[in-house]
């Protein structure tokens, strides 16, 4: 029996609006894609929505969807996929924070929200941050992790706890750090938010003469002086990939949020060397470290982060020439692929028009290639072209459950 | 920074079926439509189920859904929207019925559900009804208006009332009227019940002799003799559009269903100077109110119903005729619209097929056009043409977010 396989390669942020001045083009419009073109014309091709049409998803709601979750059901916040990305166990229960060292005032205005883009000396800032014991609940056990830069993840375990708590981080500077507060009438969130706040002044109070900022500030550089937490979650309750289809699942990514969602979805994470998240990644070890993966898995999910980090930019050019380096990488693999048992699936999570640098609820373009897909001979792989392909418009939703119907994963229901 | 606005046309049951005796097309299909044309082929277009595939909407239920909220979760009865569309304040709890002035025999046979369409007078006899204090419910108090010609509307306050009672307007003439009966097994239904055929009594026996009648009688008239409720409903737990998304709306309409929707969602209500909701409306009065309304508003939706008046009669033609004066009345505003910054957006609140007679189950066509928005190059805006576009089949309840989105008040689902 053959065994099939599937790559799913995740433009972050791919999908785009047409401009005038770019011949009512897309970036991925006028990006020279001749891999993914001959995958398209050769494949099925046609519009997704990441969640619905007109609904704006952030990058972890959307990859919870193209996982297959609906995330109207399964989102519970940023914490636990940060702290899945970090790998940090969390338990039922458990709440995770996304943090940042930040610096503030005594009175405890935010001067920085980075501290200076602190690079080094945070291992030892957080050592510190883990032995704070906040008031408020008893028994409560805190985790701390410095992640990458000015950012770090904390978990509180124990019991009673609740997601529910506002942000202590006001994202911006100049005004003073946010109370924390309960966003429902449950105790646990009261109680949450009362340890929460309580966390943070300890945080101050015990970083402010750390020896690491202490150096700091005599180098000129603005001191890591407090902890500021937000985007409260917990551990997703997701069954994983090969609990819902028996698939062995691979993630080759670099940003902290897709490695947890996927993570906790089950996948092995790899993340090659030169793998940044930014516009700098190394694009053909990600898609060389992908063929590799496809050995040994039944599903590889390769995700770049760069044409999000230029949308975000704003910066159409840049944009279409990081969609044409993910198309020559996996153009560098595809030769490797044997394309009678493997799919190759190319997608964005969601739409990050250049006009708009921010997300929005724009359709992205998918394709999907492989044995008896039959093709669209739809010549240039672009949110255009593929508007009239012969997929239809999808949801994010469908493509797992599309992706394991091919390799022959899926479940019948009924007889 | 640009600050977008939206027209939203729904033109009322404009969607069709293709007829063989006028070349496989529908009313908009054969209608002169150069402005809808111009803005499908540089615009998007595709088909839109109101709710979805094959399911009958009434104009209540499709607005309801065009306007983005869930009918299945949110549509609570006709007689919320028909009070809020006469201006009646309803609060949570309060139970309102649309209501007709008719004609009975004494044994409480109908003779003319309309009183034979009674013009004037109806002021009196709603000042008469609402003194009528039905049994059944302790402490509950009854307002009465009397809207347009045979119409009314009913509202019960107080306390343990229910929306679960059945209508006690028989639809049809030489039949008693119907006893009004409980839904379900609340106290609340029977209760409800129980005032509602009391009041329908007290009605008789208060109106038959009204001076009104008695004059109408003299005249060889039919008396409105008795108020026929029909439709229970209560006000729908909608948030307001501006709570939703931060827009400020304003609604051109005649119909005081369409009028009761849009003022629950929050709406201004603008009912230009012959607009009367009929085939002879001020096409072009409307149009220019809706322009106007632009000036300060985000969203400005501008309904007409007379193409669902054309399809209740049948009239292949008058269809065709009637959607040509709405295409020319758009015609004339659209020069006044900066395209740089505004969103048009035209469709159906459902489909009403001349040979059906009623609404059906069609989808309906769909076209938005503005900055960002992909051309379709369709030639014609037309539910054949359009079936083949570059948006795919959507759902009412994609429109709302599509907008939102556009205008970029949509928010962020995740980070």
């Amino acid at each position: 029996m053959t065994s099939y396989k599937a790559l799913l390669v995740i433009c972050d942020g791919m999908g785009d609006r047409v401009q005038r001045e770019f011949g009512d083009e897309t970036p991925l419009g006028i990006a020279k894609t001749p891999t993914f073109d001959r995958l398209a014309s050769t494949g099925s091709v046609g519009l997704m929505d990441p969640v619905s049409p007109g609904i704006r998803p952030g990058s972890d709601y959307a990859t919870t969807a193209l996982l297959g979750y609906d995330p109207r059901v399964y989102y519970v916040g940023r914490g636990g996929l940060e702290a899945a990305g970090a790998g940090m166990e969390l338990k039922p229960g458990d709440v995770a924070f996304r943090c940042n060292f930040s610096t503030v005032y005594e009175n405890l205005t935010v001067i920085d929200r980075r501290a200076g883009r602190i690079e080094h000396g945070t291992t030892e800032i957080a050592e510190t941050v883990r032995s704070i014991r906040p008031k408020g609940i008893k028994g409560l056990r805190i985790d701390f992790q410095a992640t990458v830069a000015h950012r770090g993840v904390l978990v509180f375990r124990g019991r009673g706890l609740s997601r529910m708590v506002s942000d202590v981080d006001p994202h911006e500077t100049g005004v003073k750090i946010l109370k924390c507060e309960p966003l429902d009438d449950s105790m646990a969130a009261k109680r949450t938010a009362v340890a929460v706040n309580d966390f943070v002044l300890r945080s101050f109070r015990i970083l402010k003469n750390h020896p690491v900022n202490l150096e700091r500030i005599r180098e000129g550089k603005r001191p890591a002086n407090i902890v500021l937490p937000r985007g409260a979650g917990t551990l997703p309750p997701f069954k994983s990939l090969h609990d819902l289809y028996g698939m062995k699942v691979a993630c080759v990514a670099a940003v902290a949020l897709v490695k947890g969602v996927c993570r906790i979805a089950g996948a092995e994470i790899i993340t090659p060397e030169g793998a940044t998240g930014g516009l700098d990644t190394n694009y053909e070890g990600k898609a060389r470290a992908a063929l590799r993966a496809l050995e040994n898995h039944d599903l590889v999910i390769l995700h770049v982060k760069a044409p999000d980090v230029a949308s975000h930019d704003g910066d159409f050019r840049m944009k279409a020439s990081v969609i044409e380096k993910i198309d020559a990488a996996v153009g560098k693999i595809v030769p490797s692929l044997d394309m009678a048992s493997t799919y190759v699936v190319v997608t964005a999570d969601h739409s990050t028009p250049v006009s708009v640098k921010d997300h929005s609820g724009n359709p992205v373009p998918l394709l999907i290639n492989g044995p008896g897909v039959p093709g669209s001979k739809v010549s240039k792989f672009s949110e255009n072209a593929v508007s009239r392909g012969n997929l239809g418009r999808l949801h994010g939703l469908d493509v797992m459950p599309m992706i394991a119907d091919y390799l022959d994963k899926a479940k019948k229901f009924g007889f």
